[in-house]
């Protein structure tokens, strides 16, 4: 069993973690957390959102955000983007690379974004197109790849579609997301074996949620398939508001304890990145549900 | 990658996961969870323990709830004894297999039984005999093989030199235990693969506690490495009240959740195990911590 020596973690819990606590964290809180994250030697770290306030109000000050962290060279700091106007926010921003976000459900693309799959791959091409003009990198994510909080088993051919229509349009790399956390192992090694089929893995990243236990496991079969890019929050932040009984994405502190167990390369250290978690619970106000830091002593 | 056809599950929840539960559960209230674990498709079952009631208060009824226990044909009822006194009673009982337990730290088995292990050895290879010559089957657990809480890292070599004196003493398997919980993949892969080289994998069970969220994936590593017999825990049911930090057991849901993902027969139906854990969850009053579980719409 071959396993890779480096992958890549893409930091997601600023943006994705924070977009789904309900306490109200300051700018300069979220600037100190990025800045730890950095200091944690994370290479990939998603800043924000340049979306509506009125639909993510928790990331409204994204651009005061990507103002006020400390940026390190070789880092790159992205912002999830859905529209040109957020890519104008975007660009007047400096971000490194924008990540935009289609579903594998219908169903969930319209409660998410309000838009069909159809329409939003129109507004992803437009807004994808632009942002290469301005060589910006395009990150995309698939929702609901592994099932849909509405409409249950999602098919893997519409998946697989899906990703080949996403990089068609632009994007470096697809993140293969598990949104609700329903993906075991035996579901990512069949999805893989056909994705990989068409697409080499280092256009795929994977993108789980633990809801279930299963998600280092998940990360397990993924390495087994040679895929090297993985999506983690610190301290397991977030989650998905739309998603009904999603638990929080995957802990970077739990995926850095299987690939450090590995002995497989990232260039995050895990107590550094403790050291963010353990400050950001302080002003999210509840324990964090990482495995790890929950099992160190308090 | 070959995984094997059939797994068989040993459920521990009413022995090992009654252990470290604080709540006096009822003797009928334990026969019932039991007869709902036989009714869920188990074939072992691990009832109770026959050790001294000043040890562990919680077990002091084995003797009543095996004979209150309904038996269905092929399923083994089995129980911890750590001496002759205790195997008096489980053959006065008509239990099908019994279980010894043994420690890979010599803190740890000091602290846990309050003997060395070479004492260990030695009641236990006494006890081993005379239940072979009853017939009984012995199964013997190795604790603390993968970390221990007062000393770290247990030498890998001890553990494997450690399970082959447990068969030479008549054990017709070795369930490998990871009593805090710190086994990652990457230390289960290369245990295995020089564990393996000495012991066939029929003669090999796993034990994970789930405490750092890596029970599946050393699952899906040792399922890799040809290893057929894993322990869990209905609901996650326990733990180890000797191991400071140390969470439940892999839930058999959980377990149960990957191993029907990957197509792998048990026999045990996922939705029964739920029904009885959610029965035990009300005597033992507070949530269970499977991880699947606590996904389900309550």
């Amino acid at each position: 069993m071959t396993l890779p020596d480096r992958v890549t973690i893409v930091e997601v819990g600023p943006r994705d973690g924070l977009q789904n606590e309900t306490a109200v964290v300051s700018t300069p809180d979220k600037i100190a957390f990025v800045d730890r994250l950095t200091a944690a030697g994370h290479r990939q770290i998603e800043v924000s959102a340049f979306v509506s306030p009125k639909w993510v109000p928790q990331l409204s000050d994204a651009d005061s955000v990507f103002a006020g962290i400390a940026r390190s060279p070789g880092v790159r700091y992205s912002a999830l983007v859905p529209n040109r106007a957020g890519l104008e926010r975007a660009l007047a921003a400096s971000v490194d690379d924008i990540a935009i976000f289609a579903a594998a459900s219908e169903t969930f693309s319209r409660k998410n974004i309000n838009q069909s799959i159809a329409q939003s791959l129109q507004t992803y091409g437009d807004v994808a197109s632009e942002a290469l003009r301005t060589s910006l990198r395009v990150r995309a994510y698939l929702s609901t790849s592994f099932g849909c909080p509405f409409e249950g088993e999602v098919d893997p051919e519409r998946v697989i579609e899906l990703c080949e229509r996403l990089l068609d349009l632009g994007a470096s790399e697809v993140a293969v997301s598990d949104t609700i956390g329903v993906a075991h192992p035996g579901q990512v090694g069949r999805l893989l074996e056909r994705l990989l089929q068409r697409l080499p893995p280092s256009q795929v990243a994977l993108h789980f949620h633990d809801t279930r236990g299963t998600a280092l496991a998940n990360v397990l079969i993924a390495l087994q398939h040679g895929i090297t890019t993985f999506d983690s929050s610190a301290g397991g932040l977030g989650g998905c508001p739309f998603a009904p009984g999603a638990a929080g994405n995957l802990a970077t502190e739990d995926l850095l304890y299987l690939l450090d167990g590995l002995r497989i390369h990232t260039g995050v250290a895990l107590p550094s990145v403790v050291a963010a978690s353990r400050a950001i619970e302080h002003v999210v106000g509840h324990p964090l549900p990482s495995r790890y830091v929950q099992a160190l002593p308090s």
